[in-house]
This record gives structure tokens, sequence and C-alpha cells, in this order.
């Protein structure tokens, strides 16, 4: 058995049980093998827990960043992102939903490593956000000024009142609104914060030609673990 | 022992180890007293868990719906109940962080009358929002038009958003973010969604003189438990 199996199933595992409802004894027993069979791959609790995160970080970057990152840099690319991540829980689907929103709340109130890595990948997510949002206002289709940080807090909300509509209410017009709310993030992004409605019809910036998109070469979710996600704009 | 300190100390376990977790022996475990005694008051772990959510929702009515709806129908109105809201980890704080946000990532996937519950309070709490915006728009300070689901729907987004970044990330601008994100929403919902951006400026809604607020008479979150709130407008 492969770990890439093993760290598979322990995966689907924990987005319906949870990071601490993930025994080694419920793993083996869930896989079909002995315990002892399982700490040849696995040395204890906390190092499946650890590898557990860090395989899901590592899917989300296949399935959310490296797609995005073959998009030219500016709002496409954000566009891409967004999209990207909405379709996430079709595209890579989990039993229990999305595993990072079980995750920051099983562990926001557990201080150790574990909730140290989670921090520190929602952290770099949002920065990756952020810096797209930069990369748009660069190539002038957000003013100079927009406040990219506002903006990946802002989608991250979007995306949780998406996961809360859908999985807990099933709306179903969850997704619909979730596009409508970040459309509204976008219109307001190219109004920028400084300058609240310099431009009512968010057309002008849209109209400026783009800068030459830069080469990028970017490392993210980068850890011990070495999971990272090297892309080239080709655009 | 009354059943009110009973469920104030269910509540607390509850937003540490969820609902699942609390079962009668560790409660009976945690309050010092036998199981037998425990069973006295509540007479299943099925009938603890309703209360415990039944008893969550009267104090989020009590701490977040009543003394908003002190305040005059309207804007002023949805702004304090978005302020309450914000309060409420401090107004009334648990050990484990807003209780609803653990049930919801908790219930999501679990069919049953608990969570059927859990859905009805949030679709009424979700709706209260929106009646509230649209009350706001028969005094014509958002255009008829506004879309209040859209609205209720965002606020959440809002509000999970400061969530996530004040209990995991210990964002120190997480309330501020807060803040900026409820702005950018109640300017959106100036212009109205069916005319995106008729005036930038926001202001000529808040210049038409508002209409005379009718008396309301609001009934909350009712159920089988009887939790509501009435309350009247003396603007």
């Amino acid at each position: 058995m492969t770990r890439q199996v093993i760290l598979q199933r322990a995966l689907a595992l924990a987005s319906e049980v949870g990071l601490e409802g993930l025994t080694l004894g419920r793993l083996a027993a869930d896989l079909g093998i002995s315990k002892s069979s399982l700490l040849s791959h696995v040395q204890s609790k906390d190092g499946l827990q650890k590898l557990v995160l860090d395989f899901a970080a590592a899917r989300f970057i296949e399935n959310v960043l490296r797609p995005a990152f073959l998009v030219p840099p500016g709002e496409a690319r954000v566009r891409a992102l967004f999209e990207n991540w909405l379709d996430w829980p079709k595209s890579d689907p989990l039993p229990g939903g999305c595993f990072f929103v079980a995750a920051a709340t099983e562990l926001d109130d557990r201080p150790g490593p574990l909730r140290d890595r989670l921090v520190e990948l929602q952290r770099k997510w949002l920065g990756v956000l952020a810096e797209t949002v930069m990369s748009a206002a660069t190539a002038g289709e957000f003013p100079p000024d927009v406040d990219a940080e506002q903006f990946s807090h802002d989608v991250y909300g979007v995306m949780l009142a998406y996961h809360h509509a859908a999985r807990l209410l099933r709306d179903p017009a969850a997704a619909a609104r979730a596009r409508a709310a970040f459309e509204a993030l976008l219109a307001s992004a190219r109004r920028s914060p400084a300058r609240p409605t310099p431009d009512a019809s968010g057309a002008s910036s849209n109209d400026r030609p783009a800068g030459p998109p830069e080469p990028q070469d970017v490392s993210l979710f980068a850890g011990k673990e070495g999971v990272s996600c090297r892309a080239s704009s080709n655009a």
C-alpha cells in the first residue's frame, strides 16, 4: 500500500471525523490493514495529522492554484483562482466537505504545531490572493492603491458564506450568490478604497491597456514538507 | 441546580467539544453531580443537544437582536444588528468560540432533527437581516429593488471571515476588516443591484426623508421551545 493511498483515505476520513478523530487504529481499520503495518508508513497520530494537512494543501495547489497560474496575471488570474476555489468541492470531492473549513474550526482553540502549520498555510493562501490582486493593479486593471489584503480577506468570507449556504442550508442559489458577491468585490476594488467612487461605471480601468505580463516563478505554501507549486506565466 | 445553570455549562462545554462530544456523563462530571441527578433535568443526549441549541439561540436573541430592535428600523437597525453580532463573542463569551460556527461545520453532513433545527434557526436569522434591510428600503434609505437576501448572505460571509481571522489567524485587524467589508456592502446596497452605479456618491438616498417608522412586533426564532423575541419599535 502506497503512502499516497494511505493519505488519500486519511484525508477523506479526517473530513468526516476531524483531525482529532483521526486515530491510527481507526485509519488502519478503515484501510483494512493492521496497525503495525500502518506504523511502517506513519510513526504517530501527530505525524499523521501533519501529513494529512500538507496533503490537503498539495491537493489545493493542484486543483486551485496550478491551473490558475496558467492564466495571465491580473484580474483574469484573480477570477481563475476564485472559480477554481469555488469548484474545488466538486473537482476534488471529500465525503465531509471542505477539510480546511473544518480544520479551522477544530484547531482555532488548540495551540500547537498543527495549528501553527494551518495558520501558516492559510496566511500563505491569503498572501497569494493579495499578490495576484497587486499584479492586477500593476497591470492597470485595479487602481494602484487597491487594498489587496482587504480583498483577499473579503474573498475568504465569500467562500465561507458559500460553504455555509451550500453545505448547511442546501441553498440552490449558493454559487450564484457567491459569484454576485465576488463581482461586487471586483467592482469595489476597481474603485479602490482611497478613492471610494471616482468612476462609478468601473469601466475606465478596464479600458486601459494592460502592461506586459511579467514572467512569474512562484513558490507557494512551501513548508518543511516541500509542498510547493512552481508555475511560469506564458501569457 | 437549576436548568439554567445546567444549560449554561452545557453550552460552554459544547463550544469546546462539539455537540457530539457533549455526553451526559461528561456534563455530569463537569457539573460535579451524578448522572442520575442530571437525568432528572435532561432525559437524553439528543434532548440535551436540542436544549443547548435553543439555549444558544435565546442568548443570541438577548445579546444581538433585542437591543437592536430598540433602535429605529432602517439602516440604523441594520448597523446595530451587525455591531451587536460582531461584539457577541465579547458580550457573551464562550471558551470555544462561536457555538453556531462550530455547530454548522459539525452538523452540515449529519441529517436529523438537530441539523433541521439549526438550519431553521440560521434561515430565520438570515430572514431577520433581510427584513431589516427591506425596512430600510421602505424608509427610503436603500433603493426599493435592493437585493436584501444577497445582503444578508454577504453579511454572514463578513462575519465568518471575521471569526476566521480573529480566532484562527489572530489577526489584530480582524474587526477593522469586518467593518470595512460591512461599509462596502452598505455602499453597494445603496446603489442597488438592478442599477449598478446610478449614484457613485451614495449620498442621494441618505438625503431622502425617511418614511414614518412603522410599529413592529416581530417574533423571531420561534420554535417548539418558544424561543422568541417580541419587540416594539418606539422610534
